[in-house]
């Protein structure tokens, strides 16, 4: 019989949004008609901007014309006039300088980050943070480069880097050698951002360990701090050892029309069992273009127009939004007592939980009593036990509302 | 340093079409201003249903309002309302009962059949008609079960199942075992269809070697005669031992929008390393919602309205077209002497060089005599040689002239 790829076997439980998803449908089904509050999954409430919205009629007008109508995505990594914007718009206005031929467009940053790993052999070892987004390690382990996970929950053959108060939820680079290495900044799910100072240190271990750096800024646009930088690139040497992740989901309210773009520069090269230094973007562009076809036309001109001056406008406007949804939920929670993370230059606020209560425990005692939905901390990884994750996301009649119900806790 | 995934390094050349466009490229260049025809890649050429723009330009209304608009795809396979208007349209209208949950919704049927390659150990034996769609070879070379190609570009390690005059284009199983079998009709490159009694010998030799039939049936809207199945499914015990992957990129044009689904029945099953038989589809939903975050909900949309009476009027209209061109070029190719298959039930038609030509040979003479583009057969496999793939895709006129062109050589 065709015989499975053990390695799934290894994942323990189901990925996290599906649980919680669970726990909330047996709450609704005990206690029809509640009135629940959703602070947990990252995703977005704010409609797509106005210019994104006008380009996209446009768009959808032209596929229904034989005059204007395309098929294919001709080279299968992003239209020209995308990737020349994002060149422009995000790289170039922070003096980073980005061919658009190093962006290779994408439905998402989820897959992206996850399909990155193909292109090694399985002799790397990976590194991540603790706590970290669920997809880098169970995509580590789907890939076969880890034994089974420990009671804690941490697979053998993974370098965890804990994230901590002490710390600032910022890890230092490991003592121990690591290939690949996962870093998110802003940083979900702690909300944390890096210095140019810190990312430079790890630039430096990547240089040290001819490791390659697997940089997942999606959260960049929520940056308000000026020195904070949003890209790695802005740390000299980063092009040498680091792949970058972006995506339109948060910055432009894409989770539901899906895309995304990573930069892997000419000059990053990885090593082949003869020793020769090969270049890892042809590897890249290879899979994508045998494993995937595309972005859709209509959305690819929707992302095209968050970087038209409306465009730049109305997305700053409701990343807005957010952000103050963001500075009220940090300033209510620690006027009532709780100490709390993250929400300044990002959009998730990490809330210790009080009274040294469970993750989990902590989350099942908000959906009873308060009908508030976040996320257990412990969700991310062992070192996320006794911590909550909550977004910004939410509407900010609900997060109002979210806040007074807190109060009443 | 980070070491490369050195199955990559097996790959012989570029990905087919991407070697054509250089050809055409380095042409043009020297040929300015020249009118090619093209013929090659299998993109559609007509615009969008009217159906489909209508519930797409709704969509992307909704998306604009803060009331209507949609994040994330709940549960990251598919809208209910689509998988159910698939389950209905494609399956329950040809008496095959298949549950809406066994639909997994997907920007393509490319990524789809590449990227089940995952869920199965590395001990299994891929099975592959040649000449075949190249993502299939592709993607089992890049998942390691190959050994390297030797001088004909047949992988070591890969069971190649020639289609040739003499079978009809539809090879029989084969002798020897084979775990993982890809099947593809009607079939691209060679137009050749499988009657229900070819299909069937196949569901029994997979049951009889516990092997997994991966069904791309991208082409099955193409079927005229009545007697042909459009899904492995009117096969009986197909559902124990097949994956059904679908498209609407031919169906509806939608090669430029990116929607396609994927069918894992419940009740296929496969072995674990300690003897267990194991659920499939849980392991395809959990690969999809952890590497993978759904389809743009306004792409959704459009595929659900294919299923609307106007939306199927509409898209058999385009298909008209279509199998309009491909009836055209069969009659005319034959009264110019060339021997020709498919084009009958499938967009696709196969022809046989004249004159012992060489497939690549006719590629480069029918570009320089008479700019016509079309895809050389042997670019899909060795037994493909001496083969040229010409489609149905391009507009009336441009069939029309091209077949001019070819009565002048």
């Amino acid at each position: 019989m065709a015989k499975v790829n053990e390695h799934y076997l290894k994942l323990k439980a189901g990925y996290l949004f599906p649980e919680i998803g669970r726990r909330v449908k047996a709450y609704l089904a005990s206690h029809p008609g509640a009135r629940l509050i959703r602070m947990g999954i990252g995703d977005v409430t704010q409609p797509l901007a106005p210019a994104v919205i006008e380009a996209m009629h446009k768009a959808v007008g032209e596929m229904g014309r034989r005059e204007t109508f395309r098929g294919y995505d001709d080279g299968g990594i992003g239209y020209e006039f995308l990737r020349r914007a994002i060149a422009e718009g995000d790289y170039k206005a922070r003096g980073v300088d980005i061919d658009p031929d190093e962006i290779i467009v994408s439905d998402g940053a989820k897959s992206d980050t996850a399909n990155i790993q193909e292109l090694f052999g399985p002799g790397n070892v990976v590194a991540v943070a603790d706590p970290v987004y669920p997809v880098y390690v169970d995509t580590t382990v789907m890939a076969g480069r880890t034994g089974p996970a420990d009671e804690a929950g941490h697979y053998d053959g993974i370098v965890y880097m804990p994230a901590t108060e002490a710390n600032g939820f910022v890890p230092p680079p490991p003592e121990c050698h690591a290939d690949l290495i996962y870093l998110c900044f802003p940083n979900n799910p702690t909300g944390a951002v890096a210095t140019k100072g810190q990312l430079a240190r790890w630039v430096e271990y990547a240089k040290a360990n001819e490791a390659v750096i697997f940089f997942d800024a999606a959260y960049e646009a929520f940056i308000s701090d000026p020195d904070i930088p949003h890209s790695i690139y802005e740390i000299e040497g980063a092009k040498d050892v680091a792949i970058e992740f972006r995506s339109f989901s948060k910055t432009a309210g894409f989770t539901g029309v899906r895309c995304a773009f990573t930069v892997v520069p000419r000059q990053l090269r990885v090593r082949t069992a003869d020793g020769r230094a090969i270049e890892l973007r042809q590897l890249w562009v290879r899979r994508q273009t045998t494993k995937f076809n595309g972005v859709s036309y209509i959305t690819q001109v929707g992302a095209a127009a968050v970087y038209s001056p409306e465009g730049q406008r109305q997305i700053r406007q409701t990343i807005g939004i957010y952000m103050h949804n963001a500075a009220k939920i940090c300033t209510r929670l620690t006027e009532l007592g709780y100490r709390v993370y993250g929400g300044r230059n990002a959009p998730y606020i990490w809330l210790k939980t009080p009274d040294g209560m469970g993750s989990w425990q902590f989350f099942d005692m908000l959906l009873e009593r308060i009908q508030v939905i976040g996320t257990p901390g412990v969700g991310f990884g062992p070192a996320g036990e006794g911590f909550f994750r909550l977004t910004a996301f939410a509407r900010p009649e609900d997060v109002d509302e979210a806040l007074e119900r807190f109060a009443r806790l």
